[in-house]
């Protein structure tokens, strides 16, 4: 529709998730209309990401070095794992600051509708860290896992991964095996609470 | 919230029109996980957009060239020029194929909550244009501008503008000046047309 070079960035900004081509357009015109400082300033930032961020050789997440800040952490509880569907997870949970051990990233839950399968996700480098072929830091004495938590999304994807992986996880007898618990969100209204949560509040309800 | 360059790249993300800080998220974890080529591409459309795309000197147009395809065509007629606020209204304009003219690109429209005046819309230069300061291709004869369509978006802000360039146009009392007809939409159901609308269509009634 347009000519050359702006109907190329329109392109690929289409392609972007979450911007259609309504909004490409609009992004283009922005940006044609802007400094260049501005445009080199997004160039330079995805060089910055295409070259300098990896993901963490232990738990996926994803990180400037070889291993992300928080495996690094010797503050940190080795013994626990905890097990999410993407990084962007760990920074709500690292929000809440009621977790102090580490996490695993799978890169995603199981969704056979959209082609995802156990080998999709980074399922079997979760299971080589439980079983004890675990990556660690140069030097450090390996310790062995006593507890994973699974925290993929309360959906059906991610309550399909969560039960996929206690199954499999069955074949560590000694391990704990928990999921996030489910429930009424805390400052909602009943009245407001979906079925589907409300049983789940039920079912699980706590003796006081 | 994340580490250095991803941050980085979710914040320049950010600043585009349209783009929340979640969306920016959601789009810095694609590219991560996107081959570097993917990542190269949109690089390169940047720095084109940034080098290659300028402004049709005649008519404010995007264009690749000092003049755009549209006031190159020598098939066209120069004597009527269409005033639209943005270059992406040229477009909507050609696809209706009922138009033969040139444009001109006020590059939006006034708004004074937006302190967006007069001087911020290249308005100056069609007067400059119409009253035959008319840049053209060299050693072309520069042909007289005999219509005006005003064809700004149908709102508050548009029909200002218009009504503000109108005003100034009377000083040219050869020129003929025109607006865009207002009134139902093709293919709508008089239901659900606002007042405002049916009342201009009122208004504006046709004798059959």
């Amino acid at each position: 529709m347009f000519e050359g070079p702006l109907q190329d960035l329109i392109d690929e900004f289409s392609r972007l998730p979450g911007v259609g081509p309504k909004s490409a357009q609009r992004i283009a015109f922005y940006l044609l209309q802007t400094e260049p400082e501005d445009i080199d300033r997004l160039r330079a930032a995805l060089a910055a990401v295409r070259d300098g961020v990896t993901f963490c050789r232990i738990c996926n997440n994803v990180s400037r070095e070889e291993v992300c800040r928080i495996c690094a952490d010797s503050g940190r509880d080795k013994a626990t794992v905890c097990v999410v569907e993407d990084a962007k997870d760990i920074q709500v949970i690292e929000r809440t600051g009621e977790y102090a051990g580490r996490y695993h990233v799978l890169g995603g839950a199981l969704d056979p509708l959209a082609n995802i399968g156990p080998k999709d996700l980074a399922i079997a480098s979760l299971l080589q860290r439980i079983g004890g072929v675990q990556p660690d830091l140069e030097g450090e004495a390996i310790p062995e896992i006593a507890e994973v938590i699974l925290a993929t999304d309360p959906d059906t994807e991610g309550e399909a991964t969560a039960s996929y992986i206690a199954r499999l996880l069955k074949d560590f007898p000694d391990l704990t095996v928990s999921r996030l618990a489910s429930g009424m969100p805390l400052g909602g209204d009943l009245e407001f609470v979906d079925e589907l949560t409300l049983s789940r509040a039920l079912t699980g309800r706590l003796k006081l």
